[in-house]
């Protein structure tokens, strides 16, 4: 028999546990697909929280308002719910700033601000190709390509489809490499060439393509499941070949990109087929690329292939340059960050 | 015995790992430390490198190239480097912006830019507290207690020393947070709230700290093994933590932060005293915080402390918010990013 103790650990571990399996719940895109007491906390927070007032609570502790949240614990109602998310806010209170668009409408989006849109590149060579050459290059390059042959198999000509999930898995490099050049940076006490926060941008703009496909293409369950499963497999590949040979897995994610541009072509070939329909653009898209208010979906995947297009000489380059042999590392080639 | 392909991915693997042991070697702050061949490279390729001319070259491969690359091999003279790198940046070359300050003056650092740096805001309460109620809440301030003993033991009142070596392991929670948030992201199909970017941000705010601190307090080889053995420990204790609990794991780091903010305290009362020289602020602490020319140590310990004040707040409002019996969970409550 457990101890008390040992009884609440449990529980609010395996309590957490439930919501983290995948979920099939309503995907909220933004805040006006939040319920009624989620709504009233958050449009209360963006303007009222009193920002300023919670950091000046010099002495007060949250011991009181605690004990009372916790005594109505439970699945709250709406009132309860904003009255506690108010007691909640108002003492750690960190109020992001109040952001408009220029039209004076609210900032629909917290993932990212005004300033971190970008129009793209549509000049950019879509045709570059780095051809392989050393045995790592070609070790790259023939894992790229068989992984094509099941993909292929499986999407066909769903490219809607292939994007949204394919998104899934391009967000995970630069994650990956961005997080071990940090902690390398860390223990090594060096400076990371602005590398880190290239990597990361990376990771975020192809998070930020998910994000508007899943707009357009919704996934059904055994799609989330796949997702799931190729998520567990690759980033934990990725890592460990980044590990071993970080010029690998950069030229690895090369040749992924590349291999994303000419999906996007057959894309585009399709909607200019009419085999898929080529729909307005989602909202979060015309926000964050800064496309025309009638912009449509052919649109958006130009400047989704332009930003592959980004990657792929990104990744070629970091490969090119963390060359032993060359005695250059990353850090000492000036990152290409603040590209948009 | 082992076939030639087999020796080679051997080589490769190993001639990697060299240079990713702990580096004794010279500590590399700016271009102005780089050795002649790399800074040719870098002033090359900050002010000439054709980046237009290298996007529209179409057809080439970089076949021919690399062989020339490959023949030259080994340790490069300072021309030849120079001229392999011309060639190995220009095809795939992505040309950072090239950036002053306001004086005109070349911009040192490639890890941030202008636009990122911030003047602290140091009006910021300090004294805040989370008095621990949940068992959670009791486990990790108590964990955190736990650990400030052995600490104190190590430094003693050598603050210097231990800030740098600290914030080698509170650059980790953000980075790992950041990164489970946004593999959670992209396997729900959900938005993220923007709390991946207000941790990522944190992680690189904390690494910046460390690049200051480096700057005054040189790391010996055995506080270098110290550090790399402690991340290793500490990030994969926090990865597991954040698993289980991004609630618990949150509350570690804000009472990690209360924990910052008391020694910067002790810090600033021992420069004040006399007993740490008050020395002049490091260069790229002036730049990032937008110190005045003159600042000391003393301002630099004033500004940092009042980002571990911000730090603490968010991860104990992360805390808080991702209560599972609320209802709530991080993406639903907008982050603060954008602080600076």
């Amino acid at each position: 028999m457990m101890s008390r103790g040992a009884t609440t650990v449990v529980r609010s571990v395996v309590g957490q546990m439930g919501p983290r399996l995948f979920s099939t719940g309503v995907m909220k895109t933004s805040t006006a697909a939040l319920v009624g007491s989620e709504k009233a906390m958050v449009a209360w927070w963006i303007t009222s929280s009193p920002v300023n007032g919670a950091r000046n609570a010099s002495t007060m502790t949250l011991g009181d308002k605690q004990q009372k949240e916790e005594a109505v614990g439970g699945s709250a109602t709406a009132a309860g719910s904003s009255q506690k998310a108010k007691e909640v806010v108002s003492y750690w209170g960190v109020q992001p700033p109040k952001v408009t668009k220029d039209d004076g409408s609210e900032w629909k989006w917290n993932c990212f601000r005004p300033w971190e849109t970008y129009q793209a590149d549509l000049s950019i060579d879509l045709h570059k190709h780095h051809a392989p050459t050393t045995f790592l290059d070609k070790f790259a390059y023939w894992t790229v390509k068989s992984l094509r042959f099941p993909t292929d198999v499986f999407f066909q000509r769903r490219y809607g489809c292939r994007a949204m999930m394919l998104e899934t898995v391009a967000a995970v490099p630069g994650m990956v490499g961005g997080m071990l050049l940090h902690c390398k940076s860390l223990r090594r006490f060096e400076h990371s060439g602005g590398w880190i926060k290239a990597l990361l941008e990376e990771a975020e703009n192809e998070r930020m393509h998910l994000m508007t496909f899943m707009e357009v293409s919704k996934p059904k369950w055994y799609e989330r499941a796949l997702v799931f499963t190729v998520q567990g497999i690759f980033f934990n590949a990725y890592f460990l070949a980044y590990l071993a040979s970080p010029k690998l897995a950069h030229r690895i994610t090369g040749y992924l990109e590349e291999e994303a541009i000419h999906s996007y072509t057959e894309f585009l070939k399709e909607l200019e087929k009419g085999t898929i329909e080529n729909v307005k653009a989602p909202a979060i898209a015309i926000d964050y690329w800064r496309l025309p208010a009638d912009a449509t979906l052919r649109d958006v995947v130009m400047v989704v292939r332009a930003d592959e297009a980004h990657h792929r000489d990104v990744n070629h380059f970091a490969s090119v340059t963390d060359v032993h042999y060359q005695g250059l590392e990353l850090k000492d080639s000036p990152a290409p960050v603040g590209y948009h």
